[in-house]
Protein backbone atom coordinates (compact mmCIF):
# COMPACT_ATOMS: atom_id res chain seq x y z
CA UNK A 1 0.00 0.00 0.00
CA UNK A 2 1.14 3.56 -0.63
CA UNK A 3 0.16 6.12 1.73
CA UNK A 4 0.64 9.84 1.21
CA UNK A 5 -0.52 13.14 2.39
CA UNK A 6 -1.69 16.01 0.95
CA UNK A 7 -2.61 19.43 1.38
CA UNK A 8 -1.77 22.54 2.35
CA UNK A 9 1.28 23.03 4.71
CA UNK A 10 0.15 21.88 8.47
CA UNK A 11 -2.84 21.12 7.64
CA UNK A 12 -2.36 17.54 5.08
CA UNK A 13 -4.99 14.87 5.07
CA UNK A 14 -4.29 11.65 5.02
CA UNK A 15 -4.25 9.84 1.58
CA UNK A 16 -3.74 6.22 -0.35
CA UNK A 17 -2.45 6.26 -3.82
CA UNK A 18 -4.74 2.82 -5.18
CA UNK A 19 -4.20 0.50 -7.51
CA UNK A 20 -4.42 2.66 -10.77
CA UNK A 21 -3.06 5.88 -9.72
CA UNK A 22 -5.83 8.01 -8.19
CA UNK A 23 -5.29 9.38 -4.87
CA UNK A 24 -7.60 8.97 -2.10
CA UNK A 25 -8.87 10.92 1.19
CA UNK A 26 -8.95 8.33 3.53
CA UNK A 27 -9.76 10.91 6.25
CA UNK A 28 -12.63 9.39 7.36
CA UNK A 29 -10.61 6.09 8.17
CA UNK A 30 -7.92 7.39 9.94
CA UNK A 31 -7.67 10.87 11.65
CA UNK A 32 -4.09 11.49 10.30
CA UNK A 33 -0.41 9.25 9.69
CA UNK A 34 1.45 9.68 12.75
CA UNK A 35 3.35 8.15 15.89
CA UNK A 36 -0.43 7.51 17.46
CA UNK A 37 -1.57 5.94 14.35
CA UNK A 38 0.79 3.62 12.73
CA UNK A 39 0.43 0.73 14.43
CA UNK A 40 -0.27 -3.12 13.21
CA UNK A 41 -4.35 -2.03 12.50
CA UNK A 42 -3.56 0.77 10.64
CA UNK A 43 -3.56 -0.76 6.85
CA UNK A 44 -6.45 -2.87 7.70
CA UNK A 45 -8.19 0.44 8.43
CA UNK A 46 -7.50 1.45 4.64
CA UNK A 47 -8.57 -1.67 3.16
CA UNK A 48 -11.80 0.17 1.56
CA UNK A 49 -9.90 2.50 -0.35
CA UNK A 50 -11.45 2.35 -3.53
CA UNK A 51 -14.45 3.53 -2.09
CA UNK A 52 -13.47 7.04 -0.17
CA UNK A 53 -13.32 10.11 -2.48
CA UNK A 54 -10.97 10.61 -5.18
CA UNK A 55 -8.39 13.87 -4.76
CA UNK A 56 -8.47 15.61 -8.02
CA UNK A 57 -6.12 18.45 -9.68
CA UNK A 58 -2.95 18.77 -8.53
CA UNK A 59 -2.64 19.19 -4.50
CA UNK A 60 0.94 20.23 -3.02
CA UNK A 61 2.01 16.46 -1.40
CA UNK A 62 3.15 16.96 2.29
CA UNK A 63 5.49 14.97 4.19
CA UNK A 64 4.23 11.24 4.81
CA UNK A 65 4.32 11.37 8.17
CA UNK A 66 2.86 13.81 11.30
CA UNK A 67 4.26 14.50 14.21
CA UNK A 68 8.16 12.69 13.37
CA UNK A 69 9.28 11.51 16.16
CA UNK A 70 13.26 10.84 16.69
CA UNK A 71 15.21 10.93 13.24
CA UNK A 72 17.89 8.44 13.33
CA UNK A 73 20.80 8.78 10.51
CA UNK A 74 23.02 6.66 9.43
CA UNK A 75 26.35 8.28 8.47
CA UNK A 76 28.57 6.82 5.65
CA UNK A 77 26.49 4.09 4.81
CA UNK A 78 27.73 3.04 1.54
CA UNK A 79 31.28 2.26 1.12
CA UNK A 80 32.42 4.79 -1.95
CA UNK A 81 30.46 7.76 -0.01
CA UNK A 82 32.99 7.17 2.96
CA UNK A 83 35.76 7.57 0.34
CA UNK A 84 34.79 10.64 -1.28
CA UNK A 85 33.94 12.34 2.25
CA UNK A 86 37.36 11.54 2.94
CA UNK A 87 36.44 9.53 6.00
CA UNK A 88 37.08 5.97 7.00
CA UNK A 89 35.01 3.14 6.38
CA UNK A 90 32.86 2.76 9.69
CA UNK A 91 33.47 -0.82 11.78
CA UNK A 92 30.09 -0.24 12.64
CA UNK A 93 27.18 2.12 11.96
CA UNK A 94 27.73 6.33 12.73
CA UNK A 95 24.33 7.16 13.81
CA UNK A 96 23.51 10.98 14.35
CA UNK A 97 20.34 13.00 14.34
CA UNK A 98 18.48 15.98 12.80
CA UNK A 99 15.88 18.28 13.74
CA UNK A 100 12.17 17.03 13.69
CA UNK A 101 11.19 20.60 12.44
CA UNK A 102 13.10 19.67 9.49
CA UNK A 103 10.35 17.28 7.90
CA UNK A 104 8.91 18.88 5.01
CA UNK A 105 7.15 17.65 1.71
CA UNK A 106 8.55 15.95 -1.00
CA UNK A 107 8.50 19.36 -3.64
CA UNK A 108 8.67 21.62 -1.13
CA UNK A 109 11.39 24.15 -1.67
CA UNK A 110 15.06 23.61 -0.14
CA UNK A 111 15.84 27.09 1.59
CA UNK A 112 19.40 29.12 1.04
CA UNK A 113 20.24 31.67 2.88
CA UNK A 114 24.07 34.16 2.90
CA UNK A 115 24.91 32.37 5.88
CA UNK A 116 24.74 29.17 3.66
CA UNK A 117 27.88 28.43 2.28
CA UNK A 118 28.22 24.85 1.43
CA UNK A 119 24.71 23.48 0.81
CA UNK A 120 24.61 19.78 -0.17
CA UNK A 121 22.08 16.89 -0.99
CA UNK A 122 22.09 13.20 -0.29
CA UNK A 123 19.29 10.74 -1.66
CA UNK A 124 18.21 8.61 1.26
CA UNK A 125 16.21 5.45 1.84
CA UNK A 126 13.80 6.57 4.46
CA UNK A 127 12.60 3.54 7.16
CA UNK A 128 9.43 4.56 9.47
CA UNK A 129 9.00 2.74 12.90
CA UNK A 130 5.51 1.35 13.25
CA UNK A 131 5.83 -0.82 15.94
CA UNK A 132 7.99 -0.01 18.81
CA UNK A 133 11.51 -1.79 18.72
CA UNK A 134 13.89 -2.53 21.60
CA UNK A 135 16.82 -5.16 21.29
CA UNK A 136 14.92 -6.35 18.29
CA UNK A 137 17.17 -9.32 16.48
CA UNK A 138 17.72 -9.48 12.75
CA UNK A 139 15.67 -11.46 11.83
CA UNK A 140 13.14 -9.44 13.95
CA UNK A 141 13.66 -6.04 13.16
CA UNK A 142 11.57 -5.79 9.74
CA UNK A 143 8.40 -6.44 11.46
CA UNK A 144 8.73 -3.35 13.23
CA UNK A 145 9.05 -1.14 10.51
CA UNK A 146 5.78 0.35 9.14
CA UNK A 147 6.96 1.05 5.54
CA UNK A 148 9.82 2.97 3.35
CA UNK A 149 9.88 6.45 1.67
CA UNK A 150 12.46 8.70 0.03
CA UNK A 151 14.23 11.56 2.23
CA UNK A 152 16.86 14.28 1.41
CA UNK A 153 18.85 14.29 3.49
CA UNK A 154 19.72 17.95 3.14
CA UNK A 155 22.97 19.34 4.73
CA UNK A 156 24.67 22.58 5.44
CA UNK A 157 28.29 21.15 5.17
CA UNK A 158 30.06 24.16 6.80
CA UNK A 159 27.93 24.16 9.48
CA UNK A 160 27.86 20.21 9.64
CA UNK A 161 31.67 20.05 10.13
CA UNK A 162 33.38 23.48 10.76
CA UNK A 163 31.55 24.70 13.72
CA UNK A 164 32.29 22.64 16.61
CA UNK A 165 32.61 19.38 16.36
CA UNK A 166 28.82 17.23 16.37
CA UNK A 167 27.09 16.81 12.55
CA UNK A 168 23.40 18.02 13.93
CA UNK A 169 24.00 21.51 13.26
CA UNK A 170 24.51 21.65 9.36
CA UNK A 171 21.38 18.54 9.21
CA UNK A 172 18.86 20.64 11.16
CA UNK A 173 17.81 23.75 9.10
CA UNK A 174 13.69 23.96 8.48
CA UNK A 175 12.95 22.01 4.47
CA UNK A 176 15.86 19.60 5.39
CA UNK A 177 14.19 16.84 5.10
CA UNK A 178 11.73 16.51 2.18
CA UNK A 179 10.23 13.08 2.82
CA UNK A 180 7.55 11.51 0.33
CA UNK A 181 5.91 11.28 -1.91
CA UNK A 182 4.99 8.05 -0.46
CA UNK A 183 4.96 5.23 2.59
CA UNK A 184 4.87 2.50 1.16
CA UNK A 185 4.18 -0.90 2.63
CA UNK A 186 7.02 -3.62 2.76
CA UNK A 187 4.71 -6.00 0.97
CA UNK A 188 5.46 -3.58 -1.97
CA UNK A 189 9.01 -4.10 -1.71
CA UNK A 190 9.86 -7.93 -3.23
CA UNK A 191 13.79 -6.87 -2.20
CA UNK A 192 14.53 -4.17 -0.11
CA UNK A 193 18.36 -4.54 -0.58
CA UNK A 194 18.31 -4.43 -3.90
CA UNK A 195 16.36 -0.49 -4.98
CA UNK A 196 17.92 1.87 -7.04
CA UNK A 197 18.32 5.32 -5.83
CA UNK A 198 19.12 8.54 -8.02
CA UNK A 199 19.56 12.19 -7.44
CA UNK A 200 20.23 14.72 -10.37
CA UNK A 201 20.91 19.01 -10.02
CA UNK A 202 19.39 20.44 -12.79
CA UNK A 203 18.53 17.58 -14.38
CA UNK A 204 22.45 16.76 -14.45
CA UNK A 205 23.09 13.03 -12.83
CA UNK A 206 24.95 13.56 -9.45
CA UNK A 207 24.07 10.33 -7.36
CA UNK A 208 23.40 6.78 -8.71
CA UNK A 209 23.62 3.87 -6.40
CA UNK A 210 21.49 0.51 -5.18
CA UNK A 211 20.84 -0.03 -1.02
CA UNK A 212 22.57 -3.42 -2.17
CA UNK A 213 25.68 -1.80 -1.51
CA UNK A 214 24.62 -0.90 1.77
CA UNK A 215 27.50 -1.06 4.15
CA UNK A 216 24.70 -2.10 7.03
CA UNK A 217 21.55 -3.13 5.63
CA UNK A 218 18.08 -2.24 6.78
CA UNK A 219 17.72 -4.98 9.64
CA UNK A 220 20.50 -5.02 10.97
CA UNK A 221 20.64 -1.36 11.32
CA UNK A 222 16.84 -1.52 13.21
CA UNK A 223 18.44 -4.26 15.14
CA UNK A 224 21.53 -2.32 16.11
CA UNK A 225 20.04 1.43 16.91
CA UNK A 226 17.65 -1.18 19.08
CA UNK A 227 20.36 -2.43 21.51
CA UNK A 228 21.29 1.48 22.71
CA UNK A 229 17.97 3.09 22.08
CA UNK A 230 14.49 2.19 22.23
CA UNK A 231 12.98 2.80 18.76
CA UNK A 232 9.13 4.54 18.66
CA UNK A 233 6.27 4.45 16.32
CA UNK A 234 6.71 7.54 14.28
CA UNK A 235 10.75 7.52 14.40
CA UNK A 236 12.41 7.99 11.26
CA UNK A 237 15.57 6.01 10.02
CA UNK A 238 17.78 7.85 7.11
CA UNK A 239 19.34 5.13 6.17
CA UNK A 240 22.69 6.82 4.28
CA UNK A 241 23.95 8.32 1.49
CA UNK A 242 25.27 6.53 -1.36
CA UNK A 243 28.36 8.53 -3.45
CA UNK A 244 27.98 11.79 -5.23
CA UNK A 245 27.08 14.35 -2.73
CA UNK A 246 28.74 17.86 -3.65
CA UNK A 247 30.93 18.06 -0.75
CA UNK A 248 32.54 15.19 -2.51
CA UNK A 249 33.53 16.39 -6.36
CA UNK A 250 36.41 17.73 -7.18
CA UNK A 251 35.86 20.75 -7.30
CA UNK A 252 32.89 20.73 -4.56
CA UNK A 253 29.83 21.64 -6.46
CA UNK A 254 27.24 23.21 -3.61
CA UNK A 255 23.27 24.10 -4.44
CA UNK A 256 22.72 28.07 -5.46
CA UNK A 257 19.26 29.48 -5.23
CA UNK A 258 17.46 28.14 -8.90
CA UNK A 259 18.67 25.25 -8.63
CA UNK A 260 16.52 22.05 -8.99
CA UNK A 261 17.14 18.83 -7.26
CA UNK A 262 15.42 16.04 -8.32
CA UNK A 263 15.65 12.27 -6.53
CA UNK A 264 14.07 9.31 -6.36
CA UNK A 265 14.09 5.36 -5.29
CA UNK A 266 13.08 2.67 -7.10
CA UNK A 267 9.10 1.63 -6.06
CA UNK A 268 9.26 4.73 -3.82
CA UNK A 269 8.52 7.04 -5.83
CA UNK A 270 10.54 10.44 -6.32
CA UNK A 271 11.01 14.03 -5.52
CA UNK A 272 11.47 17.88 -6.86
CA UNK A 273 12.77 20.64 -5.03
CA UNK A 274 13.45 24.10 -5.87
CA UNK A 275 16.07 26.06 -4.49
CA UNK A 276 14.87 29.44 -3.07
CA UNK A 277 16.57 31.84 -1.40
CA UNK A 278 15.18 32.39 2.25
CA UNK B 1 4.45 28.62 38.64
CA UNK B 2 5.21 25.04 39.07
CA UNK B 3 3.97 22.58 36.59
CA UNK B 4 4.28 18.72 37.32
CA UNK B 5 2.66 15.81 36.27
CA UNK B 6 1.90 12.28 38.47
CA UNK B 7 0.58 8.65 37.60
CA UNK B 8 1.56 5.40 36.66
CA UNK B 9 4.54 5.57 33.73
CA UNK B 10 2.27 6.62 30.35
CA UNK B 11 -0.66 7.48 32.23
CA UNK B 12 0.19 10.93 34.15
CA UNK B 13 -1.83 13.50 34.94
CA UNK B 14 -1.56 17.29 34.39
CA UNK B 15 -1.06 18.79 38.03
CA UNK B 16 0.39 22.50 39.82
CA UNK B 17 2.65 22.64 43.27
CA UNK B 18 0.62 25.31 44.61
CA UNK B 19 2.36 27.93 46.51
CA UNK B 20 1.65 26.23 50.10
CA UNK B 21 3.33 23.35 48.48
CA UNK B 22 0.31 20.99 47.85
CA UNK B 23 -0.04 18.86 44.10
CA UNK B 24 -3.18 20.18 42.59
CA UNK B 25 -5.00 17.84 39.62
CA UNK B 26 -5.69 20.17 37.02
CA UNK B 27 -6.48 18.02 34.37
CA UNK B 28 -9.81 19.26 34.16
CA UNK B 29 -7.91 22.55 32.95
CA UNK B 30 -5.93 20.89 30.97
CA UNK B 31 -5.41 17.48 29.04
CA UNK B 32 -1.72 17.35 29.23
CA UNK B 33 1.38 19.09 29.06
CA UNK B 34 2.96 18.17 25.48
CA UNK B 35 3.77 20.38 22.44
CA UNK B 36 -0.09 21.17 21.76
CA UNK B 37 -0.80 22.92 24.74
CA UNK B 38 2.13 24.58 25.97
CA UNK B 39 1.49 27.78 24.24
CA UNK B 40 1.04 31.29 25.64
CA UNK B 41 -2.30 30.88 27.31
CA UNK B 42 -1.24 27.47 29.27
CA UNK B 43 -0.52 29.26 32.59
CA UNK B 44 -3.87 31.91 32.36
CA UNK B 45 -5.62 28.70 31.83
CA UNK B 46 -3.92 27.48 35.32
CA UNK B 47 -4.95 30.64 37.40
CA UNK B 48 -7.48 29.17 39.54
CA UNK B 49 -5.39 25.93 41.08
CA UNK B 50 -6.43 26.59 44.24
CA UNK B 51 -9.68 25.16 43.30
CA UNK B 52 -8.55 22.41 41.78
CA UNK B 53 -8.77 18.71 43.53
CA UNK B 54 -5.61 17.79 46.17
CA UNK B 55 -3.52 14.99 45.03
CA UNK B 56 -2.84 12.95 48.50
CA UNK B 57 -0.47 10.14 49.09
CA UNK B 58 2.61 10.04 47.54
CA UNK B 59 2.40 9.14 43.50
CA UNK B 60 4.88 8.57 41.70
CA UNK B 61 6.05 12.15 39.55
CA UNK B 62 6.18 11.62 35.63
CA UNK B 63 8.51 13.98 33.73
CA UNK B 64 7.43 17.34 33.07
CA UNK B 65 6.32 17.14 29.75
CA UNK B 66 4.46 14.42 27.06
CA UNK B 67 5.55 13.58 24.07
CA UNK B 68 8.77 15.80 23.95
CA UNK B 69 9.75 16.91 20.69
CA UNK B 70 13.55 17.22 19.44
CA UNK B 71 16.13 16.82 22.71
CA UNK B 72 18.76 19.70 21.51
CA UNK B 73 21.93 18.77 24.09
CA UNK B 74 24.72 21.33 24.43
CA UNK B 75 28.64 19.72 24.87
CA UNK B 76 31.01 21.01 27.08
CA UNK B 77 29.24 23.96 28.17
CA UNK B 78 31.19 24.77 31.43
CA UNK B 79 34.93 25.52 31.26
CA UNK B 80 35.63 23.07 34.07
CA UNK B 81 33.84 20.54 32.45
CA UNK B 82 35.60 20.46 29.22
CA UNK B 83 38.93 20.61 30.51
CA UNK B 84 38.05 17.00 33.07
CA UNK B 85 36.89 15.47 29.37
CA UNK B 86 40.18 16.25 28.22
CA UNK B 87 38.18 18.49 25.19
CA UNK B 88 38.60 21.78 23.94
CA UNK B 89 37.16 24.54 25.05
CA UNK B 90 34.47 25.82 22.71
CA UNK B 91 34.26 28.61 20.50
CA UNK B 92 30.76 28.07 19.95
CA UNK B 93 28.23 25.49 21.55
CA UNK B 94 28.75 21.78 20.97
CA UNK B 95 25.30 20.40 20.13
CA UNK B 96 23.91 17.11 19.64
CA UNK B 97 20.82 14.90 20.39
CA UNK B 98 19.27 12.23 22.11
CA UNK B 99 16.15 9.99 21.93
CA UNK B 100 13.07 11.44 22.64
CA UNK B 101 12.49 7.46 23.98
CA UNK B 102 14.62 8.45 26.63
CA UNK B 103 12.48 10.59 29.16
CA UNK B 104 11.40 9.30 32.31
CA UNK B 105 10.16 10.40 35.98
CA UNK B 106 12.94 12.10 37.78
CA UNK B 107 12.71 9.11 40.54
CA UNK B 108 12.75 6.61 37.93
CA UNK B 109 15.48 4.04 38.23
CA UNK B 110 18.21 4.35 35.88
CA UNK B 111 18.96 0.92 34.09
CA UNK B 112 22.28 -0.46 34.32
CA UNK B 113 22.65 -4.18 31.73
CA UNK B 114 26.10 -6.05 30.74
CA UNK B 115 26.21 -4.27 28.03
CA UNK B 116 26.89 -1.16 29.56
CA UNK B 117 30.78 -0.44 30.81
CA UNK B 118 30.47 3.59 31.56
CA UNK B 119 27.82 4.57 33.05
CA UNK B 120 27.90 8.27 34.00
CA UNK B 121 25.69 11.36 35.23
CA UNK B 122 25.53 15.08 34.19
CA UNK B 123 23.23 17.52 36.03
CA UNK B 124 22.14 19.89 34.18
CA UNK B 125 19.38 22.71 33.46
CA UNK B 126 16.44 22.22 31.34
CA UNK B 127 14.77 24.26 28.95
CA UNK B 128 11.50 23.53 27.69
CA UNK B 129 10.42 25.98 25.06
CA UNK B 130 6.81 27.19 24.63
CA UNK B 131 7.02 29.39 21.57
CA UNK B 132 8.78 28.37 18.51
CA UNK B 133 12.07 30.12 17.95
CA UNK B 134 13.62 31.07 14.39
CA UNK B 135 16.40 33.17 14.14
CA UNK B 136 15.57 35.07 17.19
CA UNK B 137 17.96 37.62 18.96
CA UNK B 138 19.57 36.69 22.59
CA UNK B 139 17.45 39.86 23.89
CA UNK B 140 14.17 37.94 22.36
CA UNK B 141 15.13 34.35 22.91
CA UNK B 142 14.04 33.89 26.62
CA UNK B 143 10.07 34.62 25.44
CA UNK B 144 10.38 31.75 23.54
CA UNK B 145 10.83 29.55 26.82
CA UNK B 146 8.02 28.20 28.88
CA UNK B 147 10.18 27.07 31.81
CA UNK B 148 12.87 25.58 33.17
CA UNK B 149 13.76 22.15 34.75
CA UNK B 150 16.32 19.86 36.53
CA UNK B 151 17.42 17.37 33.85
CA UNK B 152 20.44 14.04 34.74
CA UNK B 153 21.54 13.84 30.67
CA UNK B 154 22.54 9.94 31.37
CA UNK B 155 25.29 8.84 29.63
CA UNK B 156 26.98 5.35 28.53
CA UNK B 157 30.24 7.21 28.19
CA UNK B 158 31.82 3.60 26.15
CA UNK B 159 28.65 4.00 23.67
CA UNK B 160 28.95 7.38 23.40
CA UNK B 161 32.98 7.75 22.93
CA UNK B 162 34.04 4.66 21.68
CA UNK B 163 31.73 3.24 18.90
CA UNK B 164 32.30 5.10 16.22
CA UNK B 165 32.04 9.32 15.59
CA UNK B 166 29.09 10.54 17.19
CA UNK B 167 27.56 10.94 20.88
CA UNK B 168 24.05 10.54 20.52
CA UNK B 169 24.55 6.24 20.84
CA UNK B 170 25.50 7.28 24.38
CA UNK B 171 23.09 9.23 25.10
CA UNK B 172 19.16 7.63 23.87
CA UNK B 173 18.87 4.25 26.61
CA UNK B 174 15.44 4.79 27.86
CA UNK B 175 15.53 6.54 30.92
CA UNK B 176 18.11 8.11 29.65
CA UNK B 177 16.99 11.35 30.52
CA UNK B 178 14.68 11.77 33.78
CA UNK B 179 13.19 15.19 33.97
CA UNK B 180 11.57 17.25 36.83
CA UNK B 181 10.26 17.06 39.47
CA UNK B 182 8.57 20.39 37.94
CA UNK B 183 8.76 22.83 35.02
CA UNK B 184 9.12 25.97 36.39
CA UNK B 185 8.13 29.56 34.81
CA UNK B 186 10.96 31.99 34.54
CA UNK B 187 9.33 34.39 36.67
CA UNK B 188 9.78 32.68 39.99
CA UNK B 189 13.74 32.74 39.04
CA UNK B 190 15.35 35.68 39.88
CA UNK B 191 18.45 34.75 38.30
CA UNK B 192 18.55 32.26 35.27
CA UNK B 193 22.07 32.85 35.49
CA UNK B 194 23.45 32.24 39.18
CA UNK B 195 21.67 28.97 39.85
CA UNK B 196 23.71 26.20 41.89
CA UNK B 197 24.00 22.83 40.29
CA UNK B 198 24.58 19.46 42.30
CA UNK B 199 24.66 15.67 42.07
CA UNK B 200 25.77 13.34 44.50
CA UNK B 201 26.03 9.47 44.06
CA UNK B 202 25.55 7.42 47.09
CA UNK B 203 25.49 10.98 48.85
CA UNK B 204 29.01 11.33 48.14
CA UNK B 205 29.14 14.81 46.58
CA UNK B 206 30.19 14.66 43.13
CA UNK B 207 29.22 17.61 40.81
CA UNK B 208 29.29 21.27 42.26
CA UNK B 209 28.12 23.91 39.99
CA UNK B 210 26.32 26.84 39.01
CA UNK B 211 24.79 28.52 35.65
CA UNK B 212 26.92 31.46 36.46
CA UNK B 213 30.04 29.45 34.82
CA UNK B 214 28.29 28.84 31.98
CA UNK B 215 30.15 29.27 28.62
CA UNK B 216 27.18 30.01 26.38
CA UNK B 217 23.90 31.33 28.97
CA UNK B 218 20.75 30.59 28.12
CA UNK B 219 19.74 33.18 26.10
CA UNK B 220 22.89 32.63 23.94
CA UNK B 221 21.77 29.31 23.30
CA UNK B 222 18.57 29.49 22.73
CA UNK B 223 19.33 32.83 19.76
CA UNK B 224 22.56 30.14 18.52
CA UNK B 225 20.02 27.18 18.17
CA UNK B 226 17.40 28.93 16.19
CA UNK B 227 19.94 30.37 13.47
CA UNK B 228 20.60 26.60 12.63
CA UNK B 229 17.01 25.18 13.26
CA UNK B 230 13.22 25.78 14.13
CA UNK B 231 13.10 25.22 17.80
CA UNK B 232 9.04 24.17 18.41
CA UNK B 233 7.32 24.19 21.65
CA UNK B 234 8.23 21.32 23.46
CA UNK B 235 11.44 20.63 22.44
CA UNK B 236 14.47 20.26 25.14
CA UNK B 237 17.65 21.98 25.37
CA UNK B 238 19.74 19.94 28.06
CA UNK B 239 21.84 23.18 28.52
CA UNK B 240 25.41 21.19 29.44
CA UNK B 241 26.64 19.84 33.06
CA UNK B 242 29.22 21.22 35.35
CA UNK B 243 32.37 19.48 36.25
CA UNK B 244 32.36 16.33 38.27
CA UNK B 245 31.12 13.59 36.35
CA UNK B 246 32.96 9.83 36.64
CA UNK B 247 34.68 9.84 33.65
CA UNK B 248 36.72 12.88 34.79
CA UNK B 249 38.09 11.37 37.49
CA UNK B 250 40.98 10.14 38.15
CA UNK B 251 40.87 7.12 38.23
CA UNK B 252 37.05 7.37 36.43
CA UNK B 253 34.31 6.33 38.76
CA UNK B 254 31.47 4.74 36.88
CA UNK B 255 27.43 3.87 38.10
CA UNK B 256 26.94 0.11 38.97
CA UNK B 257 23.53 -1.68 40.11
CA UNK B 258 22.20 -0.03 43.39
CA UNK B 259 23.84 3.31 43.59
CA UNK B 260 21.84 6.25 44.31
CA UNK B 261 21.84 9.37 42.46
CA UNK B 262 20.46 12.48 43.54
CA UNK B 263 20.89 16.01 41.95
CA UNK B 264 18.97 18.99 41.99
CA UNK B 265 18.75 22.51 41.01
CA UNK B 266 18.22 25.55 43.22
CA UNK B 267 14.62 26.73 42.97
CA UNK B 268 13.98 23.67 40.30
CA UNK B 269 13.63 20.88 42.82
CA UNK B 270 15.19 17.13 42.99
CA UNK B 271 16.03 14.09 41.64
CA UNK B 272 16.83 10.88 43.33
CA UNK B 273 17.24 7.16 40.81
CA UNK B 274 18.36 4.42 41.80
CA UNK B 275 20.77 2.16 39.46
CA UNK B 276 19.16 -1.25 38.68
CA UNK B 277 19.90 -4.39 36.67
CA UNK B 278 18.02 -4.08 33.30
Amino acid sequence: MKLMRYGEAGREKPAVLDASGKIRDVSSLVSDYDPSTLGDDLVSRLRQVEEQPEVTGTPRIGPVLARVGTIWCIGLNYVDHAKEAGMAVPTEPVVFSKAASTVCGPNDSIPITAAMAKLDWEVELGVVIGRRAFRVTEAQALEHVFGYTVVNDVSERAWQLERGGQWMKGKSHPNFCPLGPWLVTGDEIPDLQSLQLWLDVNAVPKQRGSTSSMIFPVAKLVSYLSQFARLEPGDLICTGTPPGVGAGMKPPQFLRSGDVVTLGIELLGKQKQRVESA
